[in-house]
């Protein structure tokens, strides 16, 4: 009986797809969101075709803090570069980086960010650069978990993502980071390949070369994929409104509205609440990488789940 | 006897997956690239995540003469808003879309080319610009054929796409044309689904009007998917590198280069060159819309298959 009471056990845990996720309320909004728009013959099914999910990265699909990856590999690629510029030694933002001096970073403002992204992000080729940032990831350890950060992403959502999936769905990433950071690993580690990733971009330029056609990254911003701009990536990119949307900032928030509001037909809109210090990390208002504050006060409204990460994920990462 | 013959020509017609193609060199070209390609255990297998086809649309999808049917759209669109505009009758180049005076319309140059189509496509949502563009189809017609422009695609390329899906490949339309003129119709006529259509667009900005979102056309640049574009706009829509491409003029020169030069794996360029007046048209160097020039020049040395129209297709078009 002992046997039989395990083997039960063992297939009711194989027939939820989503372990990781505690009975709570955004748990089952998800499934209910999942089986209203699948289940034919009725008025709120929706083709699969139609069946488009949108998830922001940074804080939604792994961790933001203590800040952007991104920002770790512009600052590690200053370091790296500083042995070819013994100049930024007295040159701003370029010092900050190199003494890790967060706070003269923070005060060289939008243009040093920029000066330091476009400075370690362009003058090579778009396979010179997937290069450079597979390297990185490979051997780049995150300050807190001394871990690889393609291992900080959060196990509910990777079940999220494969669940959609499973129920024909088409995941995609929306992103207010590089397109061109986030492309070499989002296959692997989310099953979201480099097509169904939308981000911010700078400017690339075709040429050939020996014969050879190059395509070289250019210091000229392209595409700034963040607030009002996601719903406008969203629709180059894709060229129809998603129909479930997932973000934990105020940069998600027109994402959110785009998805949901003024449209026919079921849709779900969720944003992380980052609330777990011990596990993860607890900000929302205050915070320099993330900030969530106006979407969280008019998602009751717009009838948007908002995930209680402390009391809403049973496990954080997949290697607890 | 005879029944027998009879299903064994049947079955041989169903097997064969190109029946509108001649078995000359472009269909065995073709055919040997895919079985290259997807031969598992040798050296050139391709994972199907990398078999990415692209093809240009006008001219390679469907005919670019008289005139390039998203131009026919602007002109019919001038007409229409003329009631609202008397001041047209007298002001270039609305005057000559008017008159219907191509001479005067190609005297207006890019830029007269310019404010038509921003005149004509921009001012309204991005659902309402959809709406006007499916209107439009289900009633003009072309002025030779006295069909839907939507009739007017190729059998030959239609049984290409149908058959590099059905291997595998992911097809994606990179056209110079607008993509949101495309994408109201691509998945019901060539089964591509509107987020893998790479096209020109303009920029579009996102607010909330009384509550609902919206995403307004402006009347301002923001993409040229033409030429050394076409490698910039499947590198940002896409992500990876195609392993075959599909074209008919010099706009798609770029694109075949940046497809088949200098990566390594096997790898397919094709060319559609129109050579057949009678059923279709016959132009390449001297042509106002399609022009093939340089890249008919160089395309034995890049090893580029190209298609005479009149001798490698049996058909034409899908009703004939
Ligand atoms: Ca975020
Ligand atoms: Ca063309």
């Amino acid at each position: 009986v002992a046997g039989l009471v395990v083997l039960a056990a063992s297939a009711l845990a194989q027939s939820d797809p989503l372990p990781s996720w505690n009975d709570t309320a955004p748990k089952k909004a998800i499934v209910a969101f999942v089986e209203r728009v699948t289940t034919q013959n009725t008025a709120d099914f929706v083709p699969e075709s139609e069946r488009i999910a949108v998830f922001d990265n940074d804080g939604t699909l792994w961790v933001e803090q203590p800040m952007y990856t991104q920002l770790a590999f512009a600052l590690d690629r200053v370091k790296l570069m500083a042995r070819q510029h013994p100049e930024w030694k007295d040159q701003q933002p370029f010092k900050a980086a190199l003494d890790g001096d967060m706070k003269a970073l923070a005060a060289a403002g939008q243009k040093g960010l920029a000066e330091l992204i476009m400075t370690t992000h362009a003058g090579m080729t778009v396979e010179q650069f997937q290069k450079i940032v597979t390297n990185w990831l490979a051997t780049a350890r995150d300050p807190r978990f001394k871990r690889p950060y393609t291992d900080l992403v959060y196990q509910p959502m990777l079940e999220l993502l494969a669940y959609l999936r499973a129920n024909g769905f088409k995941t995609f990433i929306v992103s207010g980071g590089g397109v061109e950071f986030l492309r070499p690993w989002t296959e692997q580690v989310y099953g979201v390949p480099p097509e169904q990733v939308i981000g911010s971009s700078i400017k690339t330029k075709f040429s050939m070369r020996d014969g050879v056609p190059i395509l070289l990254r250019l210091p000229d911003v392209n595409f700034v994929d963040d607030k009002a701009g996601k719903p406008v990536g969203i629709n180059e990119a894709i060229g129809r409104r998603p129909i479930a949307a997932f973000g934990n900032s105020d940069g998600d928030l027109q994402m959110l509205e785009w998805t949901t509001l003024g449209a026919s037909g079921p849709r779900f809109g969720m944003l992380v609440h980052h609330t777990d210090a011990e596990r993860e990390y607890a900000y929302d208002r205050q915070t320099e990488f993330g900030r969530l504050d106006q979407a969280l006060e008019i998602a009751p409204d717009n009838g948007w789940t908002v995930v209680d990460m402390k009391a809403d994920w049973k496990t954080i990462f997949p290697w607890e």
